[in-house]
């Protein structure tokens, strides 16, 4: 196995950092590996950008509902979709690129760029040692986001990346099996099947956290999503997203 | 520098492979490997579909409009965004999950959950010496494609990935300045300045193709997107995705 795939595999959030910041050089070969990812007709559709004053980083770890680690970390990135640029060459090119750009083919386009784009991040990150962790948690409140980082129409906040230094370290949670998620030449929609697999991975999930909890929780994986998915949350993000005039044609 | 980032940041396009397959294991690999990249609150909402059958690739590579390396690959992978077996779910917990499954939020969250799994799989290959590329096509013609994968409601192919032993290796295309792509604090949505930026960089992708092509290319990156974005296309993507009961509240 060689140090990529370990790094991958390896992989674990990380929530607790080191009092200790990223050295701009650290930050720099970050954003460098992010940009070499693969984009979309070499379209670029995303920015990244970096947390570096604490008092904002406080206000954006109460804007996302109380996560220390948002306020704590070596650097913290927030990863747009972003056709904003593209409307500014709409304008130097001279050419009728709205409904492109306003097409829910592009929306997906610059949400895949940046999601591309930000797993290298991750991974430059892991591969020296950092600790990292997603924040979905900043699409809480996209619009106390947007106000903070000021970012224009055409662009959406999707997600936070706390980096840091690991100040503790997590265990790993397993994955659904490998034969669940990858179909051979064609998708077996056949849902006796699924549910069957699903209850054998419920026992593998369930075990995991009662060994993890000391006996305390014994949570399944279906039971959790389905709680998770019972909840409306964020169910404000269509018409936030066509407010930035995105995903409307 | 480490063997990740190196991985990272020594990626292009491979567009001609070796005939030669990937082994089983190298797939499988490959396939854990995405598998072990984040995923938002445990959701795990993807699903990647290898395509092994050489008449199937074939098929593909009409339908995405005849690019040779979808059909001539050590591998083939679809990735998708995948919320049926969390429909699934639904019934098995007996619980009210349409909402939330429906919601712009999740497209958003499946879209991100197979980019960061994809990018994983891409450098995991790349770490083994295999060339890669992304195939966006097959959006080109989603209905077809759904056909032939025989993918149900709520799983939306994203792009292919195409593996292989590289036949030829190509050059590297120049990023955006990184001051133009990463931000601190605040976006600076100035559009003299971003202007100004494209036009430096114009000059950067100029210069680039006129190598590249022995002065018979010299195309600026903002003369490139404003045609491409220019051009409606992919315009059915909003109805497919609505129909598909996903993006739709």
């Amino acid at each position: 196995m060689n140090q990529v795939i370990e790094t991958i595999l390896n992989h674990r959030s990380i929530r607790s950092f080191e009092d200790k910041l990223l050295s701009k050089e650290q930050i720099e070969t970050i954003v460098k590996s992010a940009q070499a990812a693969s984009t979309s007709s070499y379209i670029q559709a995303y920015s990244i950008i970096g947390i570096t004053d604490q008092e904002m980083k406080k206000k954006l770890a109460e804007v996302v509902g109380n996560q220390p680690y948002v306020e704590k970390n070596g650097h913290f990135f927030v990863f747009c979709a972003d056709l904003y640029r593209h409307a500014v060459i709409g304008k130097m090119e001279e050419k009728d690129v709205e409904p492109s750009i306003e097409s829910t083919e592009k929306f997906m386009v610059a949400l895949i760029d940046a999601a591309l784009a930000a797993q290298n991040a991750a991974l430059a990150a892991e591969s020296m040692g950092l600790g990292i962790c997603y924040i979905g948690g900043i699409r809480n409140n996209l619009e106390e986001v947007v106000k903070l980082l000021k970012t224009p129409d055409r662009v959406i906040p999707l997600f936070g990346l706390a980096v840091g230094y690991p100040a503790k370290i997590t265990g790993q949670k397993p994955r659904l099996p490998l034969e669940h998620i990858y179909h051979e030449n064609t998708y077996e929609a056949n849902e006796e099947k699924y549910t069957k697999e699903l209850e054998e991975y419920n026992e593998v999930i369930k075990k995991y956290y009662l060994e993890r909890t000391a006996g305390k929780r014994s949570e399944t994986w279906t039971e959790q999503m389905g709680k998770m998915l019972e909840r409306k949350s964020r169910m404000y993000m269509k018409e936030f997203v066509a407010d930035k005039k995105l995903n409307l044609r």
